[in-house]
């Protein structure tokens, strides 16, 4: 499926929880489609390839959309995460709700002596030079990686040389990779740029 | 200018950063439009309502187009934020390189006491009750919140309360707020959404 496609529908998906929250029970593509500043035949669209279909009238249940989106996403499944760097950014991860996203730390790797053999969360921090044989014995689908710029990028070649195919990068280092490998950049700047715009607008 | 536009602006920045830091030194629409996973139509229009004008046979230069959507998204300004809430992500957030995006951290605002009147990068950390008063002195944009999610309303009324109109969430807390302010929800979830829905498909 493409990106742009999988991106909108996470964003669906965060509209839903929120909805979900607010105990409100249906929902219809246009009012999705106001919320987001999405064409209306998109939303539509993009639902029906989800395997949606909505009711006439009433639209959609929020909680059927939400779990069909969820489905198709892949965060109904047990998906297998190890972290790379346990600072102030690694360990809020950590820390973060994920198992909503069916993603699990299994492990941290750290290299800073004073942060090893700890439990955060749950998730044991070991040292890195451990991974390649934690890495033999567990089947680890993402490598997520929050250490400091320079040594992102070996991080990164530590991670593909180990079978991971994915790669969720924290850090603003620009990560070269083999082609099997897909790599995503975990931005904030997206809803950064909405603000920043917005203020210049208002 | 519509929120997807805006998104897809910001996109193509973190592209040319990554270009930029490989010193490649021009690049063609249909090279952004393949990067991204965009319509080549939609990636000419885009640039096009930035302001933006390629030459044909080579394109556009990376500097100039980095330069142009900076300044189209309001990053070539001085904007003046404040942080709720110095935990792990908190202080994580004042270390991050915003200067790049003309973000500036005014000061954080705390309300656990080991965390007060202490510098993180440089920037105060104050007791929240500090904050009324701090933000009739200083011209405040965005206010970011990374605070324990039963928090997270609390704080953005307060937010409210002293007239600052931009709010940037970083918890899981779908806030509720007036008309006049812009609330903007960190997701880590866009580009999970992208990995975990490649491993399916792999």
């Amino acid at each position: 499926a493409p990106a742009p496609f999988i991106r909108r529908l996470s964003n669906y998906h965060h509209l839903l929880l929120g909805m979900r929250q607010r105990q409100i029970q249906t929902v219809s593509s246009t009012t999705l489609a106001e919320i987001l500043e999405y064409k209306p035949i998109q939303v539509r669209k993009d639902l029906q390839l989800a395997g949606l279909v909505g009711k006439p009238r009433t639209g959609f249940r929020v909680d059927e959309m939400e779990e069909a989106i969820s489905r198709f996403l892949g965060w109904s499944l047990d998906t297998k995460a190890v972290l790379f760097g346990v600072g102030n950014l690694g360990s809020a991860l950590l820390s973060y709700p994920w198992r909503e996203y069916g993603l699990r730390f299994m492990a941290a790797f750290e290299s800073a002596e004073e942060r090893l053999n700890i439990l955060i969360n749950n998730i044991p921090v070991y040292h890195t030079s451990y991974f390649s044989t934690f890495a033999e014995e567990q089947d680890i689908d993402i490598g997520v990686i929050a250490v400091p710029v320079e040594e992102a990028q070996p991080v990164a070649d530590l991670i593909v040389a180990n079978g991971i195919s994915g790669i969720w990068n924290f850090t603003t280092t620009h990560l070269k990779t083999s082609s099997g490998t897909t790599v995503e950049d975990a931005l904030f700047t997206q809803s950064l740029a909405i603000l920043t715009r917005r203020l210049i607008e208002s």
